[in-house]
């Protein structure tokens, strides 16, 4: 069988998000289906060729820290090169900073595929892409020529740092300074943990965007600015900042983590990008589209740990069907036995319908760009707000059920799939830092409830999105009407407890509200992803029957019947809320 | 705080379990509650001093295989030399054959005790009881006398060879062969799979249990018969049984696990242990046991994830209370974070759950024995059968629900718990074998449901116990008489199921009946864990209150509330049964 079929996305991309509609505005008009299926095709090939084989790979040759610079295994170097020369990392950017300007979704697709061969080296590009992104959205039109090209072009990699030893999940204690240097530049002093791909022999330089405190400003988040702080200055000279550590992880092990030090020798350059103290806005801007991408990242490992074990089951031979167990006879391959489908089937429910997830985020802010730039600020504001909402969603569900999901492909395998000889166990280590990084998941349900929710203005939308295609499914046939009803009944769970949790949120009980956040998560989400699986049924219902569409609408089926009941113990715990993880004193534990 | 308090398992013991009656009767009258305090306390000091610092080291120092043998780190060998040297091995075996006698739920507390500091290297003395346990059980006067003492002294550790490369869950189709040779021996040709502790030199020998088929015995599982398979001859030459690989696994690492041949030069030397093709009936004595090891372990790695997640939790600073912002105010330990809580909660309700479950499975051996030396052969059958019934679900409950508590310590550390720098991701690691191993949970649910439940009589005897407590419990105050009304509507949705279930088997449509046979394996266990942490609850209600006595009570609680309201689903999936998996064709996926 095929490992990845470039059919799978190519149906979530065409056939349920109709993305040919992107091709009749402006902005992309230049493109079309053809541009898109030959990107993803050539996306695949290398990804095959390239990625795929140095899997293991990279998993076992961790880099390592020799006289202060990180070295990576070669072939890391051959494939990122490759995805370089295909120009990937300028895709989705306009033409006129040199990019293709090819749809979000698209280059999200085209991450998936990369992303699903082996995760780790995407990092590089990825992060690159993501800084790229910001000093395009904010830099200076100075700082915007200076490094933008390089960027687009893969000369110039760049990361994100943030965190520091005492400010992990906590941005507000950020301790490193910036003061103001005569040229207008600034010098920084202070430690960044965590960083990736913050050293490595990739590129010719990297571009580090780093959060930091003029000196005199503000506590807490609001005193927070942004800068570009270069490995090496446009004068070819190193800067002041140094790995000093590097962190060694259960899994994405190619993609390095470093604990980095600026300013060792009296004050790393950096350039102010945008407005003093706004850097934390800036970075979540960016924070965002790296969560989209955290919750693709996982969506692709579930779906790569889906179809290894699924290749796996049709080949292994083990055992004999319940009807004839006579020794004598050949045993069977273990997708025949009942419960090995229902580990393959759950698989391929969370999987494609995390990916589904991931892609329709994307596609969001494809559409609201195309509003703005139609001068539609109703449908332009409605879908960030959408997106806004969804964003928390996308990357602590896709990750926590993308893990669930690689439990089950290990365990297809059986001892096989403990071992190192086959892929996923390392798919599951992996997949294991998708609900850390990027906030925690638990930061993400926070943010989802606390902020997002009673703040923003995605809720309303988000229901009346869910409303219409209920009503449309309801009307195409009993398999969909099935469906739609399983879903319309999380919807009412989800509306009921939203208004009881606003209310306490409105009358001063903030805490209470807030407590049984995670379980709120997973209420909305699994009600988001049901509904987009609704929508996944509803395009292989009208595509013709072939044991494709079949397996859609298992999986659809599935989805609703196996996964959507969880809803009703969620909001069992939110209305009302459950007090027994609020009122548990942390002495008892 | 203390790690692994010994209070943790006290409680169990002593609070829960009433062992102390044990030592009533008169094949344990030679104890009493101080022998067992002392045994739990030495082994705890070792396992603090000598398991719990090689830890990190038994999982990087993989064993290698150097010239046909394997290499182990040598820190392992000093640990193990202290287990052995402790009378661990023998601690549960008769006086008569050279053991300590002690009650064998004792002998698992000591058990989990060494798990939980660092279980790999447990392995091998854990193997080596179980082996010694079907020698002293089914082997002949001259076997048990040339093997055994060794055995419990630490002198020869056991094996248990079962799989081969084509027969892993189906060892109907194993082709090892044993032929008859002149003096009685037989000789051996085979090649097995997945066998840890198959070779190191932790021991002057080692006794492999080999499962084969005698020349021109039946095929399929009435044709097996197992032998006694030495490493070196009683002449002191060496067998003609080789290594010829191993495995490299996920974790579990310090377990070497090998591919192994017998009869490579002609024919491994056996000796037949008990009637022959009735080997397959002695294994799986040596498996339930074995199985129920698994739980415990899977518990004990719980409980492991909760401690050190929870010490870390408690010293941790990041972020602020909801209702205090100030980023001028110092930070507060996460786990004043009701999300952190959450976490930690769910860990414990899990992983002492998990404990309380194995332990009360390992009690009944206890009892069972009791029993049948005082001639109640009712009451010996009714706890044999309530112990097999819950064997299936030991082994995969903890297992699986084992493994969701580690995920979570790992999120509790985030970034940290990502790291190699804390053991938290090596817990979860060597965890993820448990739901593979001595029957994946796939096969233990069908056990459950299509062997134990119908065949079996434990069923009713676990009701009446249940019943039982519920009954006691409603009368014991407000908090008890709600936890047992939760769990009384859980046993109704059991009972209901179960007989639907039942007929379905009756009328000829098994497939149906043991399509969702996983879902049932999870109702019924979160059941019978419920139930328990009732019994806990009402212990600890007549204990002096304090945190410790809190805490179990609010673990009760969250259990009750948290997990509980889960076997709605699962009913649901169940009666009527639904076909969604069972109806999906292998080409669809």
């Amino acid at each position: 069988m095929e490992l990845f079929p470039t059919r799978d996305l190519r149906f979530l991309l065409e056939e349920v998000l109709g993305i040919q509609s992107l091709f009749e505005h402006a902005c992309y008009e230049q493109h079309d289906l053809d541009t898109v299926r030959d990107t993803l095709q050539l996306a695949h090939d290398i990804a095959m060729e390239q990625f795929l084989p140095i899997a293991g790979l990279c998993d076992e040759q961790e880099p390592e820290l020799v006289d202060g610079r990180v070295v990576l295994p070669e072939a890391l170097s051959t494939a990122v090169g490759a995805f370089v020369e295909a120009g990937f990392i300028g895709a989705g950017f306009d033409e006129d900073v040199g990019g293709m300007q090819l749809p979000y979704v698209v280059t999200q697709a085209v991450l998936a595929t990369f992303a699903a061969a082996t995760v780790a080296p995407t990092s590089y590009p990825g992060l690159t892409m993501a800084a790229a992104s910001l000093v395009a959205a904010h830099g200076s039109e100075a700082l915007k020529e200076q490094w933008l090209p390089g960027m687009l072009e893969g000369r110039i990699f760049g990361t994100m740092a943030l965190s520091e030893p005492q400010a992990g999940s906590s941005l507000a204690d950020l301790l490193t300074v910036a003061r103001e240097a005569e040229d207008g530049t600034y010098r920084l002093v202070g430690n960044k943990m965590w960083i990736t791909a913050a050293d490595h022999d990739l590129s010719e330089n990297i571009l580090h965007l780093v959060l930091a405190r003029i000196e005199g400003a503000p506590a807490g988040t609001r005193g927070i600015s942004l800068f570009a702080v270069p490995k090496r200055l446009p004068s070819g000279e190193a800067n002041d900042v140094r790995v000093v550590g590097v962190n060694h992880k259960m899994g994405y092990r190619a993609a390095v983590n470093t604990v980095f030090a600026l300013g060792d020798e009296g004050g790393a350059v950096g350039w102010l990008v945008g407005e003093p103290h706004q850097g934390l806005g800036y970075m979540f801007h960016m924070m965002n589209e790296a969560r989209i991408a955290v919750g693709l990242g996982a969506a692709s490992l579930a779906w790569a740990g889906y179809r290894h074990s699924l290749s796996y089951a049709r080949e292994r031979d083990q055992g004999r069907p319940l009807t004839r167990r006579d020794p004598t006879t050949p045993q069977v391959p273990i997708v025949q036995h009942a419960d090995v489908r229902r580990m393959l089937l759950s698989q391929k429910a969370l999987a494609e319908g995390a990916l589904m997830l991931s892609l329709y985020a994307a596609n969001l802010v494809d559409e609201a760009r195309i509003a703005r730039e139609a001068g539609d600020e109703t449908t332009a504001g409605e879908t960030e707000g959408l997106l806004d909402l969804l964003t928390p969603v996308v990357k602590a569900w896709c990750s926590h059920y993308g893990l669930r999901a690689n439990e089950d492909a290990i365990q297809v395998l059986g001892g096989y799939g403990y071992t190192r000889e086959y892929p996923v166990e390392r798919i599951y280590r992996d997949n294991r830092l998708n609900p850390i990084h990027e906030g925690t998941n638990g930061i993400q349900a926070i943010d989802l409830l606390g902020r997002k929710v009673p703040r923003g203005t995605g809720a309303p939308v988000l229901l009346s999105r869910i409303a219409e295609t209920l009503a449309a499914a309801s009307g195409e046939g009993e398999a969909l009407a099935e469906l739609a009803a399983g879903v319309q009944q999380s919807v009412e769970r989800v509306t009921g407890v939203t208004t009881a949790l606003m209310q306490l949120g409105a009358t001063g009980q903030a805490e209470a509200m807030l407590a049984n956040a995670t379980p709120y998560l997973h209420l909305l989400g699994h009600t988001v992803v049901a509904w987009l699986w609704v929508e996944q049924a509803r395009a292989a219902a009208r595509a013709p029957e072939d044991d494709f569409t079949r397996g859609k609408l298992a999986a659809a089926r599935y989805f609703v019947r196996w996964e959507l009941p969880r809803t009703a113990r969620w909001a069992s715990l939110l209305e009302p809320v459950d007090r027994t993880v609020l009122d548990t004193d942390p002495a008892w534990l």
